[in-house]
């Protein structure tokens, strides 16, 4: 580098001018929940540094800032390393190099690591270490307690992606479980296969933390996270938006799963957040006995409700981020009226739907 | 009619089948004035009832909800007839089949029509008619009298489409004017050539209210306004989302233009739209004398800046419901900074931009 | 109108002002079969002259020339006239209207009408008419025998949108067939409920030609015709680009229809279709039992295929104007292969598949 | 490795599954000239292993493939190395890590470097190598010697992006042009400023090739290139699609740039390049003395024509991939008409537009 100092210099002028202006940012709608910051979060992604990641730790930073996330958490493998002859083994710079321009950016980034082994018993992965080097060791269980000394969550990873014989629950799980070294369970993962209904089945069981990863190898192509096209992702209710606050509602298990069209999570979370998601206006016109109104879907999904009660449409589609006329036929229409719905993609247990209530109040004055 | 009910009858649900899910309504983001509504409006638009209007009046109303508009006035021309033969002269129609429409999707929907005179005088809109019929007269002057019996605002549309020269000031605008007859001018319009700053000076200086409107004729293909792709529209800040209140409004000169990539109004109203629309966070992290933070834009306008005072950098772009990041390096960054700016879209007068300042607090504690 | 033209010459420079520059075309692509065009076609739409259309009929054809159309036929209802207060009832005006237009955008223009019955018999289209008039008789066989004296081609809508009870076929529909009366059936509808097998298997059956339509009422907002999102066409294969030789084609059964992502048709037509669509390369590399080559699909149709045999991936996505790779892992890959597919989206009957076999050559030299 | 096959297999197993549908590949619609094709090149981008290099050198090849390139060099920095400490320096480890994937996509891969000194003489891209290794020596004329020496094809690279001053013609440059060690100029550099006019006007007084590139670092985001947001490439008039026909096309000079909305290259190569891209139609109307024809544009860039003859509208846009509609007011409409246009984004010198003629013929037989 002494030789070439000017060459270095204007090689980063270079770069700077056309990074000057960074990208903007699209902040993802979903609304806070009351006393709590709803935080978007992608605990599970790679780089050069391990298995066959294809970019720089610092490209992750410049996708969470462009697609609206808050923490991340880089997980290169610590075992997985085909690169090692191009990119030798160094299991705590992913972090280093990825740090300063999360600071910037004002990305929470969160040190951790993918713990591979055999499947069972699978891939885990331990967020907030402080040093990664001590988890490469030779036994598992080991590994997980390593991770546990420094604090980590730690959580198993695309439990079913080897198909369920492999994603079973072995002894090795109920030791980690037992010893409370094993913390949450992805519940979708974007590469592994999306879904994993046994998972989240043993999550309500457990009360284990439901988690929803990308899992990403390749650079993310997205400008902004859509309603039809966006990583999956963990929302956590967090009080505060820092690191800490981050784990702390990992370790209370207050966080639902953001996973293509659905909402996956506890009833005690999902009923807050639709509440806050879907605004029920005043009606503007009553005609007899049919009421018209206005509902406004804030959020960035496109909510599917079907009917359970007797008021209203058979089915209620309000799409992301738009306002959809409702009309209800009723025989009381001077009257508030509660239309009754199962709402189709916010799921609070495997197959089962939250139940919502639409409150129709009273006409308002004509224009 | 009575000879064949059960095909009507067929039709009819052939139809409401086809609309039982009628379109989604995109909001426009122009965030409400303290005290105000901020309501989006287009306050001229043809139907096939006259000139080479070619959709039926209704569409206007389905646009108006697909695009997030709050009021409409659809101004058929009494004079420019061209389909008269097909389609007879009844210059209450437009609104009347339009109305009961317009109450189910709570369109504030105006009673109106455009004054068509050779040029100059020009043409002319009356809003807020209770009966268009008095208005088919011989004199160009006492039909905007007669509009004016009836409580009407006036304005004159595209001034200078054909022109300065027939755009000009003439006897007849002033005595229009003097006798308190006119109301407002277009000072942008779609059709007849964009922006007129002729009239706006004329505005400015003669206190006439300014509005912007689409003057379209054919149907709008738009699926919502976008920053890039939406009808000019005039914002009125009014105390209600009624008619009344829009036309107190409009009386009390209380608009602003939406045209293209500008707003354009007064720099009463320009100046708290202005910091409505753009929220400086907090900043999040400095080192040694430089400082960064994030800008929200939570309106529809791409807003550029060009820096007017020290600090900040020389051009600052704020795209659309997005955030930016934005680094100043400042001598004194432990305390509050304000960057001044020239908000090189919100013109408040011809060749005249908004001053802003930028308030940037002092950094919080680091996550 | 002589009392004032100088404002509808003014009116006619605005308005040829804002439409100077016509929108662009974007043609549809779907290959040629040789020795005959394929002519992308509508043959059932509204105007303002019936039911509930909503749009002038110059609309439509400028539908058809921004949507890569070669021909339509507006076909407003001769009894069902909910308008005609407003707009008297005319048969023949909105051909006439459109006509010119017609000419000069080179869109062939079809003078038709829907004769609109009670259920059943149902709603029939009439095309190639030269005077509409004749048809407003009570009798509905008389109407028909009436289109038939002009020369028309007849074909029965919708065939099941008001339930397959409704859509049965009755004594009437005998008289008609067996009159040579009824050329063609709807096995597709925009409007009217989408897909009908029933009709399909009749056409098949009877040798009635497969037409689709859109049935379009109200303004179509798209600005192109693309794989996801377009009208319910006819593709007609036909000599040339004439009205005289689509109405050839049309009597002799040669269509297509493209119906959402499908395309629905005679066994005869689908399989030249489908090879001048998809285009293998020849193999531009092999390793040892591997062979890779690139397969183009040329049409707007996003194709899918399922492995019928031994060879190739079990299943084959081409997206629309794109390249797809293909790997195959063959035992005598220095031999020409042939991968045997089910066109799963070409219907050449209820339920049946298009067969289809890519022949992939011998390996070029290497670059 | 040993240690851990099956979960390095699991990995791959997980990856393939990922990669198992590769992205669709968009062509990019330049059409061939006569016995020549167009192939789309960039001869200028980084990996992790130089500069600020952000991706796998796999990535590059995927770029390649999706956006519908056909030859691409990396190009990475022999002095610019600042992530040396995590990926240590191998020259040709770009080209080896890429290679098998690019055969496997059918992408040319061209093993080539970047010189990288300080200004002057600036930077100097070397393709068509065997071997980096020997071009890393202190004296800046001796490295691009021995690029010669391996018959390499030698550019200057972003002449003016620190300046005209630093930009200038030294005695540096006059010693490679003299020795013929010198063979092209970038006139175009996404990341370096865009287009220098210096460089394209000693392109032609010295018949240096002309070339334009990315100069990519990090992920390039399209999913295709389209006319409106695309890489800077160099469009290559090769004799065939291998890398030799590419490096004697670029000894030869047979090249144009795709910057933008524009293409640069000489008057030879854009004359028979906007023949092929423009398709006058047969006209299909005649009235009095105006005549209607169509316009097809075949290629990826919009076309924009300024009158500069008799006949036809003053300005004419062309979008690409898409029909226009062309209206003509002649005296003699019953002969082929000839249209007189300059093409404003066919440059071919600095500040000069090509000039084209549009041949009108007549009318063909009404339909």
């Amino acid at each position: 580098m002494k030789r070439l100092p000017l060459i270095l210099a204007t090689a980063a002028i270079l770069l700077s001018a056309a990074t000057a202006h960074a990208a903007e940012r699209h902040e993802i709608a979903f609304p806070d929940l009351p006393g709590q910051k709803t935080l978007k979060c992608d605990f599970h992604m790679h780089t050069v540094f391990s298995s066959d990641g294809k970019v720089w730790p610092t490209v992750r930073v410049d996708e969470a800032w462009r697609l609206g996330l808050d923490a991340i958490a880089i997980t290169d493998h610590i075992e997985c390393q085909p690169h090692k002859a191009d990119v030798p083994t160094k299991h705590n710079r992913p972090y280093e190099l990825a740090a300063g321009h999360a600071r910037i950016l004002d990305i929470l980034l969160i040190k951790a690591t993918e713990i591979t082994r055999n499947l069972p018993p699978g891939h885990f992965n331990a967020l907030f270490l402080s040093d990664i080097n001590p988890l490469e060791t030779k036994d598992f269980v080991e590994a997980v307690k390593q991770a546990n000394k420094q604090g980590a969550f730690v959580f198993w990873n695309h439990q079913a992606w080897q198909g369920e014989e492999r994603g079973s629950w072995r002894d090795v799980h109920t030791t980690l479980y037992d010893g409370k070294l094993l913390h949450g369970m992805e519940i979708c993962n974007d590469l592994g296969g999306g879904y994993f209904p046994t998972a989240h089945k043993w999550c309500m069981e457990k009360r284990l933390t439901m988690v929803g990863n990308s899992d990403t190898h390749a650079p993310d192509l997205r400008k902004k996270s859509a309603p039809g096209d966006h990583r999956t992702l963990t929302l956590v209710f967090a009080k505060q938006r820092t690191i800490p606050a981050v784990k702390e509602a990992l370790q209370a298990g207050r966080t639902a799963v953001w996973f293509r069209q659905q909402i996956i999570g506890r009833k005690e979370h999902l009923a807050p957040l639709f509440d806050k998601c879907v605004r029920v206006e005043r009606p503007h016109l009553r005609n007899e006995n049919v009421v018209w109104t206005k509902v406004r879907n804030v959020c960035d999904l496109d909510i599917v409700l079907k009917r359970t009660g007797e008021l209203g449409p058979m089915e209620l589609r309000l799409p992301a981020r738009a306002t959809t006329l409702l009309k209800i036929v009723a025989k009381t229409p001077d009257e508030p009226l509660d239309l009754k719905y199962s709402a189709t993609n916010f799921l609070i247990a495997p197959g089962k739907n939250l139940d919502v209530v639409l409150r129709v109040g009273c006409v308002r004055d004509a224009p």
